[in-house]
């Protein structure tokens, strides 16, 4: 079948074999799937991935209770034996495959192995490409599920790439006085134009004032930007993961209290419900789609400063 | 008056001048008051202070509703003006001094000044001794008030020292299921006598299963093993003010979810409960007790590694 691959280099091609399915899983037949920043720092070499690409994608489940139908996945494939799949940590089950990021063929391709457990069915409302975007909703989604109290908190949002502006729009709709802080006038107005406070990087001063922020940056500056902007006994989400080390002054965590919280995936169902409702506006996120043939082209694409979301058509 | 003074050098002096008070203030006259770790941190130029050294003290109230009675402070005199202090975060009033810490004479002299809304009265049942030790019992007693769910959680306490002890007995208190690890065998015998399971760091083999693990190192290297010990989804709580940056991998905290909190000062009331309740014992914890005009041997017994608390009977 055709398949966008990476096994050292990033690669189409029209001969991958589907492997064998798991007990548990459903094959899914790939309508559309979307590129991820992480798609881009697995060709990099991040987790040593080999296989598959692709982990944000609609599809038609071949077979199990949503057969025929559209479907989307949840990514972390659990082994629901172990002590965190028994606490409901499955995301974190240290046994996990994950779909196109860890010991999982993605849906880069044709058909995708799913376990039928991961599946979401995509209501009739709900358009193919808004539903590529449930994956990254989700992820949006996951803070106000690990702050619940979140409404009301004024929240600044620091990064204007695809995953700060779902941020900012999952959190809106939770009631939070959301203040985006980014470096492109571009995709700051996208957020504008929904009403949504920006502030050009350059124009940004820290008050130490803000309940939470969210570093969506991708940048190891983040951090430091958030302690500078965040209050007394506030909290800092980390949504951006930095692959190096960084030098850090913990000494501010302590004195002023500061609550840290790793943030990662979330819940699909969250996510679903706040596309189909609109209350998440992922059309102007669509930059452009590229047939799957087309994957280098459209990785190129993707890599591009002002590139907000490329999509494959599979 | 006789007072225990930094000012570039420690030393005793009897010709100290109390300062005026201020509104709100009342003079507390001092029986005994406790050394602390912060206290060595500036004499070696810590926060910059000058001035009278000591924020752990138990005395007289020379006015007020307490006057006549014997008296604990806390130590953040807040402006009670401020966003943070109508939000009910004095600790935390950017406009706030500290008593023996910052830009407010302590308690290592015949009297010292606190806002009257600082003071608690000690309970007659509960020693002077014993009382010394309230606010570094009430740092202990903030985290189940920053983690209200902890009860029945797995918490692992790093650092066998005062702060570790404290915590570990408020947390045991609350119902937790403590470890503590640390470097000294005399140190882990006073928790292991209480019933605390305990484990040498050297035969300490982190498994990364811990709901929650509390710093209480004093040292960088506990950031790391920390994260080694807790578990996908857990907190860490920083007791530890390390003053120099850390080199740190924070994708860990993003991928495994981890929560980390900033803990310093705790509710006085509480701690004077479980004080008085004997929940915790602080008896084993005096290594010795020395006149306020041996002040200077007082600080040498206070750095040696063996010692727990020192305190000084003014």
């Amino acid at each position: 079948m055709r398949a966008v691959v990476f096994d050292g280099q990033l690669r189409f091609t029209d001969a991958w074999q589907l492997r064998a399915g798991k007990p548990g899983e459903v094959a899914v037949d790939v309508i559309k799937a979307g590129i991820c920043e992480t798609d881009m720092q697995l060709c990099q070499g991040y987790m040593g991935f080999s296989g598959v690409l692709g982990h944000e994608f609609v599809g038609i489940a071949r077979s199990g209770k949503f057969a025929g139908q559209r479907v989307v996945g949840e990514i972390n494939c659990a082994c629901e034996a172990c002590e965190l799949c028994r606490r409901q940590l499955g995301n974190h089950c240290p046994n996990r495959t994950v779909v196109g990021i860890l010991l999982h063929d993605g849906a880069f391709a044709e058909s995708v192995w799913i376990p039928e457990v991961n599946l979401h069915r995509v209501p009739d409302s709900l358009s193919t490409e808004a539903a590529v975007f449930v994956e990254p909703v989700a992820a949006a989604c996951r803070i106000p599920q690990q702050i619940p109290d979140i409404h009301g908190q004024s929240v600044i949002v620091l990064g204007d790439g695809r995953l700060g502006n779902l941020c900012a729009q999952v959190l809106v709709y939770h009631g939070c006085n959301v203040t985006v802080v980014g470096k492109h006038p571009e995709k700051l107005r996208l957020l504008s134009n929904r009403g949504v406070a920006t502030v050009l990087l350059q124009d940004f001063s820290p008050t130490r004032s803000a309940d939470v922020v969210v570093d969506c940056t991708g940048s190891a500056s983040g951090l430091e930007t958030a302690l500078r902007a965040v209050r007394p006994c506030g909290t800092i989400v980390l949504k951006t993961t930095v692959a190096a080390t960084q030098n850090i002054h913990m000494a501010p965590f302590v004195i002023d209290e500061i609550r840290l919280i790793g943030s990662r995936c979330g819940p699909f169902a969250d996510a679903i419900q706040l596309l189909t409702e609109g209350a998440v506006d992922v059309g102007p996120l669509l930059s452009a789609t590229y047939p799957i043939h087309d994957a280098i082209k459209a990785f190129e694409h993707a890599t591009r400063k002002d590139t907000l979301k490329v999509l494959l058509d599979v």
